[in-house]
């Protein structure tokens, strides 16, 4: 089978953890060690957010004031490197040398009229106190919104809807070698109106990203993997169930929370319903029982109605 | 022909310029307009420097104090990702979409027990008045060596032996796609006694990477793109001549400043020796001449002797 993997920013720098390079590292290792024997039995692409890594350099850029800070799409491809070196290192010290694997940069073609510009929903960076965010906030301008008990800078998160590296996507996936790419859901870019191409400030939703993928380069399944075992009806209610397998059009008639699990809920449907394939939706580290229906929450054409269970 | 053409990393942010990214993509915006009809011609791999890219990322790291500093390895993979961002970005707007182009994360094997780690030559970052440069060094321990009449941060620059993702470089150029690697001479990694891959604290030479990528591809040429004209004999004194082309037996008579035509010159004599290809080194302004053999010094098989003109 041909995969599309998508890690979860927070899987890689969970919330709350220290953001130091031994911790990034520790995590990475862990999926990394869930996604190995996955890569040896199938054509796996690899792509992972970039939520809590991209915010922490921002962070570094502002900090450093005799340069003014590079912007966001700058920041992304900084994230692009940092992450997938040490993904790959990582995947490559357990795979072997004759697994061959590549890391490659990815840019996102956006719409810039995408609504998503006038409101910025994607949370990055770590989570502030209220007297950390007023500060931030008039030094840099950056925009808030409450996170918990605490508060997290949002940047636009617009859909990606062309992948400029294609060829180079196809030609390394076909000839067998295992991609990390859409690192961050891909460096965000617009066309000018003079034709040419650039940067804009945000941060693309690496589910839809990684959907876009999916359908390029017809996998035949696109997983992603957060923190949570199974895609839930009436989160955070008393009545709270898990969903084992939906077919996407009864799935759709559900809402979920829009700054999480909807997006891979709405990614899931998209990708099941255009191309017969099937998504999934659970916890790293259930990768292998996801991968044989045991555990997530399977979307596909092939299911009725909802099921529900543990 | 297949050539790999070597950026300096002083060519994209040029010394004592502000390192904003307004600055680095201007500059990176004019080498593009020399390779690009290069690349239109040619089969090309794109390498680069990261000198003053991967010493800003490192001084920004070091200005937010609430996360240690991530070490150089993990700093030059980031800067693979911002340098070969912009780069894509300007090469793409200007050869359009029919060009396919590809930024590969590149990892190079270096020897643990390389000299290079107890005597380090690498300048990175900015440079310094004394008093900063006394400042960081009590602050971040960052080894400073005179450069002009201020000071500069230096790193170990171990050689490289062996390029980690051979297979999708190989694949990448075969089927046409237009390479930009090896950023910063590539991620310095070295295996470790148990046989994994870990990372080093250091910067590799970016020509001596491009001269093993060279070798590794079979490429016809070797370019090395700096801020001078040519290799000159005598550099600094009234005797300082341009050397148009040398039988690469007959260079190594000479000796060049170890800082940065040393380097050059050796992985162009290297390169020749070992291929029969010929190895170029000019100004990036100069690239279409060079490529004609009216700029800029050639250092092939072919030569007799030494060459000298204007």
């Amino acid at each position: 089978m041909r995969l599309v993997i998508a890690l979860g920013g927070n899987a890689l720098l969970k919330r709350g953890e220290p953001m130091s390079v031994e911790v990034q590292r520790r995590n990475i290792r862990a999926a990394s060690v869930a996604l190995a024997p996955v890569i040896r039995a199938h054509s796996v692409i690899v792509t992972h957010g970039n939520g809590p890594q991209v915010g922490l350099l921002a962070l570094q850029a502002a900090a450093f004031t005799s340069v003014p800070s590079y912007p966001l799409d700058v920041l992304g491809a900084e994230s692009e490197g940092m992450i997938g070196y040490l993904l790959e290192q990582e995947l490559s010290n357990l795979l072997g040398p004759s697994v061959p694997l590549a890391t490659l940069l990815t840019q996102m073609e956006v719409d810039p009229r995408d609504p998503a510009f006038l409101h910025p929903t994607k949370p990055i960076g770590p989570v502030y106190t209220a007297d950390e965010a007023e500060a931030i906030k008039d030094r840099l301008g950056w925009q808030m919104v409450q996170d918990g008990a605490k508060l997290r800078r949002v940047v636009p998160s617009p859909a990606p809807v062309a992948l400029m590296e294609r060829k180079a996507v196809e030609v390394l996936v076909q000839t067998g070698v295992t991609l990390i790419c859409a690192g961050g859901g891909g460096i965000p870019v617009a066309r000018e109106p003079n034709g040419t191409f650039a940067g804009v400030e945000a941060v693309i939703d690496k589910d839809w990203a990684s959907e876009l993928i999916a359908k390029l380069m017809r996998a035949d399944g696109l997983i992603m993997l957060t923190d949570v075992d199974a895609v839930k009806s009436d989160y955070g209610t008393p009545h709270a169930r898990n969903i084992r397998s939906a077919h996407p059009a009864a799935l759709s008639s559900l809402s979920f929370d829009a700054g999480s699990m909807g997006p891979k809920v709405k990614a899931g449907i998209a990708f099941a319903t255009a191309t017969g394939g099937f998504a999934a939706i659970g916890a790293l580290t259930d990768l292998d029982r996801i991968l044989s229906g045991e555990a997530g929450t399977r979307i596909s054409t092939l299911h009725e109605g909802i099921l529900y269970g543990r």
